[in-house]
């Protein structure tokens, strides 16, 4: 979890890039983390600087709720990019900027919008998978609205979870430029890395329908494989800067909510 | 409600656009067509067209369950966009698309970002108008969540309504480069025509609660009234190409999903 100080030798004439997000959750900021990584960028988490470094949590609060960074529209919410004087929120639009400018989308304009197009779908598969355990408020406790989410997550792992998984394992095979290994056009994309932090969450939060519905998914299996085995992925999962599944982020696991275990 | 055959004098050379979406509500598509309309883009609701002509509600069903529509990634779900060889899903990517084309978004790269990330924000608030009458499952009928509904309901209304509105109010009030008039930018933008909509559907859903908020909020009301006296947009709204709005929709009206009435 010490994401303060990456430097994997990116063009030191460009400003740092700052993540201002939660320093004890993998949730949004994950996926910008994920892009950041394979990138090989300078990058600081904020979070982790101390505050006379102008770090801390409340410098995480302050870049949105603090009225902003003083440069750009005010964001609603982290994860928040500041790049220079470009202060950028909302997963989807950081991920795609990133993208662009270190490899990691199609070069021309109708690829990098079909790659934009499957990552608001993941985005969409995403919070679906969080209101499973916040159907009626993400202000309330878990605990008081249990029973909706039990309701919810039924519904969730029954239909939803196999429809959007067998979608993106169609999207896969469709994709025979790649030969079936990458979500849009032939090479990684920021896409593919969502992807797997996606699979990689469901399978943590809901173990036994991950299980039943993984045998229908092959090539998205093998999607997770290879981007986990990427060299700085890898580096990075393997890092204490990953920080692990827990039931603050958008993947909880809690048992209630996943499918019945079976009868002993 | 006659969307098939518009033409309002936009380059002849260009392919015309396809809309896929389906022709009795408004919904999402709702937002393409706004952005269409204010564009004065020549342009064909496929649902309109008779089979004969490749249109029809299997047309819509086919642009996606059936397969696609053989150029680009299959969509998961409507809306839908077809142009030449592009096929586009995704509101926020087909309105960014239609937008750059047609001088309704920023033209620098920084601001299109800030234009995108305001229209994610969008997105998310009309995915929890419309997650306040179906909590629990999007597949379910709304009578059998109505009691997660109401509860669902009374924390958007509490909490979320006001805090997105007031957020937007802020955005309007910083951009002093349009003097408070636009979301982004100097101009007009695709981003107020969304925000446009999306507060015609919350006021229509929530009539009570939307009164009770729309005093603290007199930049967006005004700005709201700006974008229905667009000579385009008041000229559609006036046709019989707006949907009314109906339970079918995002926004709906459920009185038992608003503010209670007033004891009289």
């Amino acid at each position: 979890m010490q994401e303060a100080t990456i430097d994997a030798g990116a063009n030191h004439e460009d400003p740092t890039y700052e993540l201002y997000y939660w320093p004890t959750l993998q949730g949004r900021g994950e996926y910008v983390r994920l892009v950041l990584e394979q990138a090989g960028a300078r990058y600081r988490g904020v979070a982790r600087l101390p505050e006379s470094e102008g770090g801390g949590l409340k410098a995480v609060v302050g870049a949105f709720r603090g009225g902003g960074l003083g440069v750009g529209v005010l964001p609603l919410a982290p994860p928040i990019l500041r790049h220079g004087e470009l202060v950028l929120a909302q997963v989807a639009n950081v991920c795609l900027y990133l993208a662009r400018r270190h490899g990691l989308a199609p070069a021309d304009e109708g690829r990098q919008l079909e790659a934009n197009q499957l990552q608001l779908t993941i985005a969409d598969l995403v919070a679906e998978a969080h209101d499973t355990h916040h159907p009626i408020a993400k202000s309330k406790y878990f605990e008081d609205q249990v029973e909706a989410a039990r309701r919810c997550a039924e519904g969730f792992r029954g239909a939803r979870l196999p429809k959007f998984l067998g979608y993106f394992e169609h999207v896969l095979t469709a994709n025979t430029a790649s030969g079936g290994r990458h979500l849009v056009g032939a090479r990684l994309s920021y896409v593919d890395l969502s992807m797997f932090q996606t699979l990689e969450g469901l399978a943590y939060a809901f173990p036994r329908a991950y299980a039943r519905v993984e045998p229908t998914i092959p090539r998205l299996t093998a999607l997770r494989a290879r981007v986990a085995a990427l060299p700085r992925i890898a580096a990075y999962l393997a890092s204490p800067r990953r920080i692990p599944f827990n039931e603050d982020g958008i993947f909880r696991r809690y048992p209630e909510l996943d499918d019945p275990a079976p009868a002993s």
